[in-house]
């Protein structure tokens, strides 16, 4: 484990048991299969950052009471429901090191299962009462859904430009993100300036998140990363370092690298070619300087907070967003 | 066209046309191809029972402001997701005449439509800021997946019971009909009183609209019902008239049913005997008797409201329900 990750895990282990808590005590199924297929993800060692991020929200800005902790599962279940519907969409077969939901149980039950983890993160924001809760968590998953449309009608789309990758990216990773933090604040009470200060934090680590999601497929091993690696280019998802390459890379290379992505069934040594190449233009360079920009943007956001052990969670975050190794 | 239907057209004919526009101008798309996956079902000639109940709920407490038109477009949306998701779960290939979605853009796209019409749904309930009012939509939402998680953990089983059927049916079908009519009650501000018997007049409603579904399956033609008939039985979904059949058959004829509706590959002339068989064992005459008896009760809660165009129609849509056609 790296240092950063050590201190990190060291200053949430508390709220992540917390989490996994109110996980368990909200799952709430009234048919047990449920409880099983949703658990088989929900329960495989999910990082919890956006819960967490929920929860580092709300105390910051003075909230104590113990609903955090169901609320926080508003937003997990929002993730793990997208998550199964992309597995399903994707035809994938692991994540996070396990084989998927749909490989197991069949796919008419995961998206069933996926639509109920919808319906009970939007019926435990409903028991807020807040109206204006409720309708961020709805324009959340309004937009995820959106983003997840744009990107499978992009898909294999090789004139996709880093302004309609930015768009996905926001759309199906962003918004959840800043709304975690966003409904963070809300739920404390806080005034408007101090909501949209946090809103603003988590849309940059929204970015972050994903970009370095996106690099880890090109830098990282499947054993590590717990799915295949080289999975999103074999979809044919173009993500910003690709883009950024293909852009930057001479005619020559660009044929080639347009053809293996067409393709679609490349080599490893193709493969390997083409993460050199992402090197030799600066695309993964640029990626993580793009991904930087944004978390000394977070940072700065959260320098205005005063000092506490929990802005040094915040930060530590911002940090560990782009330099995780899964 | 029936009478009861060419009448009951004719009192609801401006409500089905405002209808029609809040379903065109609230699916607010922000990728185009939303609309024509979505539009492709939603404009595809749905009866509109749903929305027209919400309507006509809060118009006989008094509601007269023009958001009813946006708000029962909540309850089309919530229906067409599930629409949209059942065919991919069960594999069908036509609906109303026409290819399922599924079949036309895939089944990825078809799901996540399905999730972005749950979405919007969530989100223009949110815009009532009426805590009361989204807590019934999301707890519908739930219901509905867990109806249809529930009919397919069953599916195939010959043991299902008549508790266990209606159990599933007012998951699946029945909390949408009778939160259709609630909200349309609690949007109107009525008494709690007046919002329960609205609420009960739809949950009888709910119950006779699944019966009645059920019962074309072995009643209707494929024309006129705009899908194969027999799917149901051909999916292994046992339905009242099969589980009162298989209860009340001899040991002969069950055992020929059993094998019949394991296989699933019955011929025509198996389906032909397999319905005389529930004619003659009196399950299609029991079916219709429950039915109406749930049309009795319904009727006797409009009853108690001062009679008015709005209670002819209710009263009327009672009938339809079960007397339909397609």
């Amino acid at each position: 484990m790296s240092g950063l990750k050590q201190k990190l895990t060291l200053l949430v282990e508390n709220d992540l048991q917390d989490i996994e808590a109110a996980l368990n005590q909200n799952l709430n199924p009234h048919v047990e299969m449920v409880r099983e297929t949703a658990g088989h993800l929900i329960f495989s060692g999910g990082k919890r950052i956006r819960p967490l991020l929920n929860m580092l929200s709300a105390r910051l800005c003075g909230y104590t009471d113990e609903f955090i902790k169901k609320f926080s599962t508003i937003i997990e279940f929002l993730h793990t429901a997208t998550l199964l519907h992309d597995d399903v969409v994707d035809n994938a077969s692991i994540r996070r090191g396990k084989p998927v939901a749909h490989s197991i149980w069949g796919a008419p039950v995961t998206v069933l299962v996926g639509d109920f983890l919808l319906a009970r993160a939007l019926h435990i924001a409903a028991e807020t009462e807040n109206p204006k809760i409720i309708k961020v968590i709805a324009e959340i998953t309004e937009s995820m859904c959106q983003g997840e449309i744009m990107q499978l009608i992009k898909k294999g789309d090789i004139r996709l430009t880093e302004k309609e990758y930015m768009d996905v990216i926001q759309r199906k990773t962003g918004y959840l993100i800043q709304g975690a933090c966003q409904t963070g604040a809300i739920l404390a009470g806080a005034p408007i300036e101090v909501e949209n200060k946090l809103s603003e934090y988590g849309y940059h680590i929204g970015i972050v998140f994903q970009i370095a999601d996106d690099l880890l497929d090109y830098t990282s091993n499947t054993k590590v990363l717990g799915k295949a690696i080289g999975a999103d280019l074999k979809e044919g998802k173009l993500t910003l370092p690709v883009i950024y390459t293909l852009e930057h890379a001479n005619a020559e290379d660009r044929a080639w690298m347009e053809k293996v992505i067409t393709d679609k069934n490349f080599t490893e040594t193709e493969f390997e070619k083409l993460i050199q190449l992402m090197h030799d233009t600066g695309g993964i360079r640029y990626c993580r300087k793009v991904a930087e920009n944004h978390i000394r943007q977070a940072k700065i956001i959260i320098q205005t907070f005063p000092s506490s052990k929990t802005t040094e969670t915040l930060m530590m975050i911002a940090d560990y967003t782009l330099n995780r190794n899964a």
